[in-house]
């Protein structure tokens, strides 16, 4: 049988990883067994949730989290005949053996236009999390003013679109002049840098001098801290991440915000898409419809080979990709 | 016409209120006109949300903003004939006139046996404040726990009292042993003075092992930060106070919680009961109803005397009452 590759988290984070924390470890595979099935990655996805959860999910040696594009090249099941494209939780490997659990089957009909790596995108997990955090927890309604920071990542070039579609008026904050000028592309309505802003508190004031109907978190500490005070009465914060917050090894402290939440009747929630797995279909065919309409544009930020994956989520915890941060074998 | 006392802010509160803040001002009232009413307030009511409020809704040298139950004593309306009782936030004022607006009549049906100053309590703002923040932000449901602080308080106590008529698990914190008493006299299942506890922490553990369903939060600050950890998955947050933050004159600090939000997908509301208002005659007819069956107790801690408002509402702040904090003129 083949051999595979994989990464192994050798030691836990501590503080921003490094690149001696990872180590690539090379296996045989087994022999099929009847309803098994040998896979080849594709496609990986790098997402920030990996920094938080590597200490939940993972010992040290274990192979790291993450998901994968991959094509079946042997089987030993029907269902899963050779040639076709699933979307996996299987780990930074090249290759893995599966009997199907936890297996998702990509359409025969996926839209030959589109690159498969979009399933580990906006029309995959980072576009559901964008999908249901803006209809169920932020439930934005039409003339409403939206803020998203991380704007230009994964998720929140789509949610800023799908804001955009619902009718909102969309405040996107990202990190560098390129980015600035990709959400401007995909159509919100204000854009800055807060990196060079001389005051993030006069900058959000500006982009909405009425204030914010919904806020949606992907950074988390003091951007938090002077965005809460500029949401408006009844305002609605959808808590997706806190990249900024990941890499402490002494937590950051902001002002107590209870008194913020009282006064103008705040509803933060913090979420974890998982929990409308129920409802994936639903999300994942709005989304495939509206990037097959053009209503919704992706942009990848490609690295290519399986030994750059490390520096890949270290560059994109840095914030170095403007849209999805794929690697490509 | 006869002459009206009332209590001025003299100056706006600079940390903990002193009682050089406020000022005793006696003036003449005018003759009534048509369609008007003399009132005179019987009882008072001393709040917590008035130290937030006060630089909000006050100017120095405005009368202190608060409730009564206040007498008809001369009327040309008749609507309110002399002799009924009415609810007002007409101020801290032993006498005043209306035209009606924002008086709110009590029911001639008011049992004989319940003090008329329950309607600035359990049957009044604080008690509708447990009630629908329970029902409508918590959303508890029978077998749940929860937590509230400053539980021997106006709020607090009715809130821990709904939460066990719904079925739950009642975990209450206060700030004295006799306090902790009554809280066990009202059937709160495991009580605690957070005062003399060694660790807050812990003792929540050991009050909950499994964690808490819902959190009413009076208090905010690091008794929040300590118990948003003690929250259970899909945990929710009434955010209904924060009194341990309200004499800052610099803003207290504590650690980010977007993390805990987002792992424990934890939803936090801040609310004020008037959102409610066009239900307030549901909620009342609740408590009314409960207070009468004996499921609901009452205690007051009363103040005699209209010259004593200002050493009320600071005793209160400080946490000497047990129950509501009331004054009889």
């Amino acid at each position: 049988m083949g051999r595979a590759k994989s990464w192994i988290l050798k030691k836990y984070f501590d503080g921003f990883p490094k690149l001696s924390d990872f180590e690539l470890k090379e296996v045989d595979l087994p022999k099929l067994k009847d309803g098994e099935v040998l896979l080849e990655s594709v496609f990986f996805s790098v997402d920030p949730y990996l920094r938080p959860y590597s200490k939940l999910y993972m010992k040290e040696g274990d192979v790291i989290i993450g998901s994968q594009v991959a094509k079946v090249v042997e089987s030993k099941n029907p269902t899963y005949p050779v040639g076709v494209f699933v979307v996996s939780n299987s780990g930074w490997r090249t290759h893995f053996i599966s009997d199907g659990q936890g297996l998702f089957l990509m359409s025969p009909d996926w839209p030959a236009k589109l690159s498969r790596s979009l399933a580990l995108g906006t029309i995959g997990m980072p576009g559901l999390t964008a999908y249901f955090a803006l209809l169920e927890i932020c439930r934005i309604k039409p003339g409403e003013t939206v803020l998203i920071n991380a704007a230009a990542g994964a998720v929140g070039s789509v949610a800023g679109q799908i804001a955009k579609i619902h009718g909102c008026k969309v405040v996107g904050c990202a990190g560098s002049e390129e980015k600035v000028a990709y959400l401007k592309e995909l159509g919100f309505d204000e854009v800055f840098n807060y990196k060079t802003v001389k005051s993030l508190k006069e900058a959000l004031q500006k982009a909405s001098p009425d204030g914010y109907d919904c806020y949606f978190d992907n950074v988390g500490g003091e951007f938090s801290s002077v965005a809460l005070e500029q949401m408006k009465k009844f305002g609605r914060i959808a808590v997706c991440g806190a990249i900024s917050l990941y890499n402490d090894t002494v937590p950051q402290k902001g002002p107590y915000i209870q008194m913020t939440m009282i006064l103008k009747e705040l509803r933060m929630e913090g979420f974890v898409v998982s929990r409308w797995a129920n409802r994936k279909d639903e999300g994942l065919k709005a989304l495939l419809k509206w990037v097959e309409e053009g209503k919704i544009k992706c942009h990848e930020h490609v690295t290519a080979g399986f030994e750059n994956m490390p520096a890949a989520f270290m560059g994109m915890l840095k914030g170095e990709n403007t849209g999805k941060a794929i690697i490509k074998v």
